[in-house]
């Protein structure tokens, strides 16, 4: 049985490792590959997919999951169990995928980014259509091939928030866009607007840089385990958690975007620096899903990052770095300034109560897309009307609109709920913490980041995918996930700085 | 017969893109991986080893190659009776290898390189001492492997400069002994000695960066297909030819090493960038040897860059570039100072006439190492008596002996005699090529490298491994390897830059 046990996991740590160096060829591509090397990139990502898909479909892997099945759970230990039973997942979807369907939509996710580049720079959806129809069709097929009798897009959703459906996520986004559009609206027509020409101006990149680089110290990112550089679209990328590699973007105009994406990365990259010591390179060690990523990057860009104490702490430094930019700037001014809310046509840069609301258009078409609502000619002037009737601005290019987002560019369809799960855990993990350590606010305001990593690193994540995200809730917050935190939370701080009434 | 052909090809390009993505991880490690890395970094390049291992001598090959054997060369053109030939030597060679030894091979040449890198920092060669026994332990059983009745160091030269051993090696090294240990000496003794002053003094990193690039450009590199970085050793790796990777390193006390680093490896960019576009994925298209890619990269460095027409076309933009430096230096002044011949400790500082000097070193200590004279512990001893010897120099420490070389950290024996075979090679690619174009310097005075790359394109690059290196110098130049055209090069170039008296 051990035996089994360990022939099984060094073969699945090949795989790692494969997909490690898949993780390291993307960023590359992001980051620094020449333009012209685009073909041959897609290339390499297709050989390296094709060999993967083969090893994991190998039948010497169900061959020793069947004899570990015979034995299971008798002699394994917890973190042995819940192995056995990711790879079994992992096997099971994976022999139902045909090797050439797995090679092409990592070819077209390769290339299609080169496409999706070069259309948003010109402004051209009908060059990237042709793309993205094939994309869409290529996941419908690999939705049918994993379960024929489910609807597509649960199947999409189901690959990054494992277990979560669209009959899940329609009440709860239901409640949000109801408790949400008003607020959002309570913001726009208030009296009150806080003052943020202090954050235009000048900032020089070289100085966002060091500065980014600081904070991202500060928080806990280990720099001989990182690296930090930019890219078009800012990400957490690299290999495995001895190389993470966090990228930004820079405007001079602004340094507000370069530095939250740098916290925002931040926050994933210390969930990889952050994983068990224990066989790191096995399934069970790896981040649970991408709503809990997204948990912990949105629990120091928007919990830690954007809290007044936060501000407090960083003040002098904030001033040291912009003196011309920040004179006689204070902390509140400036956490108000930073926690402006209003309706933009960009995602990344939209603030924490505007957000959903970018996340819900995009589930709507997503939905759409896959239950065929929607064809792919429809989407630019649907994406448009929906942000018109949810946040009141219609873009006036696609540029703005439909082609702003890198992620139907790699095939990743069902993605962007997570986001907005993402922000719930994140308010739900934030309030468990502050009822633990009720100096939390204390500790933000005396820069004692390191406590707050290692409450992080302690109960989320070192524990991998040995529980699911319903139990790893339940674990650390009492329950499971509650969309009230978050409701709370936004109405709490956004009705003080925006001097809302009190509901009756 | 065509359909195993093409069954064959499609291997064999997989094969081809897993090198090329091992050219990239390699790449990055010695760029930009975070130290912490290294260990994750060995792990990934000995998975990619033996997955290269295992599809290279996959039983399928073999049977496919014997399938074409049977009626070979029938019906196959030229370029895939090559291509045939050349998959038929690697699986036989491949097939005689333990899995294990490769993977050992991959990975302590990974870790080794790090280990060596810290050695080197610390000047400790006792740090790197047991790698490189182990190292050596290793090759010794890889070329046994190969062939256990051929000596060890034939089975290793051969892996660089196909077909060339000791036999063939010695006489020529010997000819070199005995006509430039007289030269260095003579040229030790002239009472004249160019001013080298101005090269010294303060360089911008930024305009040695940007000067580098700009030469770069016009000798023929594309930007849209490669890169220009840092690394502490320079170098030319990367993918395939559609991103080519060229490193330099900088100090700001000189701006030559850095210049002649980066026109050096645009030669070997140039060779990988100008490959046929006939599947060039495939064996048959790669660079021959090694020796025939070094003589690209010293073609550029040395016999066109460091002729008297360089200076001319580029004095004003070295002046206008550094003036304060170069102020009043006019072009044979400068021609006279880059070509200084003196003793140095580090071979890649050395010039064109004491540069084989450090070869010769490298290839009797290599020599003595693999037939049993010499111990490891010998080593920097035995190094440091041969620098005596030959230079009359005498290393104080091993960072400026024995440690400072990357190639035996991955394992690399027997590449150092295809430097001066390169050398070798150029000079008479260089002689042949005057004799067609008598204009030639007329062209490099006028900047009119794109003429110089073409021919270069049309004779060398494309052709592949279609041709052994004997009968691609037979083609180029009418007759074999000729140490003489390499002689008389340097015996008329420097009597003239240091006025020695002309022979009775």
């Amino acid at each position: 049985m051990h035996e089994a046990y360990e022939k099984l996991s060094r073969k699945m740590e090949e795989l790692g490792q494969l997909e490690q160096i898949s993780g390291i060829l993307h960023w590359d591509q992001e980051v620094i590959m020449p333009s012209g090397a685009a073909q041959a990139r897609a290339g390499h990502l297709s050989v390296l997919a094709g060999i993967q898909h083969q090893k994991l479909t190998d039948p010497s892997i169900g061959q020793l999951l069947d004899q570990l099945d015979s034995q299971f759970p008798n002699g394994f230990d917890n973190f042995q169990q819940c192995n056995i039973q990711e790879i079994r997942r992992r096997y099971d979807r994976e022999i139902k995928i045909p090797v050439d369907l797995v090679q092409e939509l990592a070819e077209l996710g390769s290339r299609g980014h080169h496409i999706w580049v070069k259309a948003r720079q010109e402004n051209k959806f009908s060059e990237f259509a042709p793309v993205l129809e094939r994309l869409i069709e290529l996941k419908k097929q690999w939705a049918h091939h994993i379960d024929p009798h489910c609807p597509p897009y649960d199947i999409l959703i189901d690959d990054y928030e494992r277990g979560l459906t669209m009959k899940q996520v329609d009440p709860i986004f239901d409640v949000l866009k109801a408790e949400l559009v008003p607020l959002i609206r309570s913001i726009q027509e208030s009296s009150y607007q806080p003052d943020v020409s202090f954050l235009q101006g000048e900032f020089s990149v070289e100085k966002q840089e060091a500065l980014g680089r600081t904070i991202s110290e500060e928080l806990g990112f280990d720099f001989d385990k990182g690296r930090m550089d930019i890219s078009v679209h800012p990400f957490c990328g690299g290999g495995d958690p001895t190389d993470v590699r966090i990228t930004t973007r820079y405007g001079s105009d602004n340094f507000m975007e370069s530095l939250f994406a740098v916290i925002h990365e931040t926050g994933h990259a210390l969930y990889e620096q952050g994983r068990m010591e224990r066989d790191r390179a096995l399934p069970v060690s790896e981040a649970l899903t991408t709503g809990i990523h997204e948990s912990q990057s949105l629990f120091w860009e928007r919990m830690i990052s954007k809290q007044k104490a936060f501000c407090d702490y960083y003040m002098d430094l904030f001033r040291k770095t912009f003196p011309d930019n920040l004179k006689g700037v204070d902390s509140e001014a400036f956490y108000e300034a930073i926690n402006v809310s209003r309706p933009s046509f960009i995602r990344v840069e939209s603030d924490e109560v505007t957000y959903p609301m970018h996340i819900i258009l995009r589930y709507e078409i997503e939905k759409g897309i896959f239950d065929g609502t929607y064809a792919v000619s429809d989407l630019p002037e649907v994406w448009n009307n929906k942000m018109s009737d949810y946040l009141g601005i219609r873009p006036a290019t696609d540029v703005e609109g439909i082609l702003q987002d890198v992620h139907w560019s790699g095939g990743a369809f069902g993605y962007f709920p997570s986001y907005t799960f993402g922000a719930m855990y994140a308010c739900q993990f934030y309030n468990a913490f502050k009822k633990e350590a009720p100096g939390l606010e204390d500790w933000v305001r005396n820069g004692k980041f390191q406590s707050i990593k290692e409450w992080l690193n302690r109960n989320i994540h070192v524990k991998g995918k040995l529980l699911s995200t319903e139990n790893l809730l339940k674990e650390v917050t009492g329950e499971g996930l509650n969309p009230e935190y978050f409701i709370a939370y936004l109405k709490n701080k956004y009705d003080k700085i925006y001097r809302l009434k009190p509901k009756a």
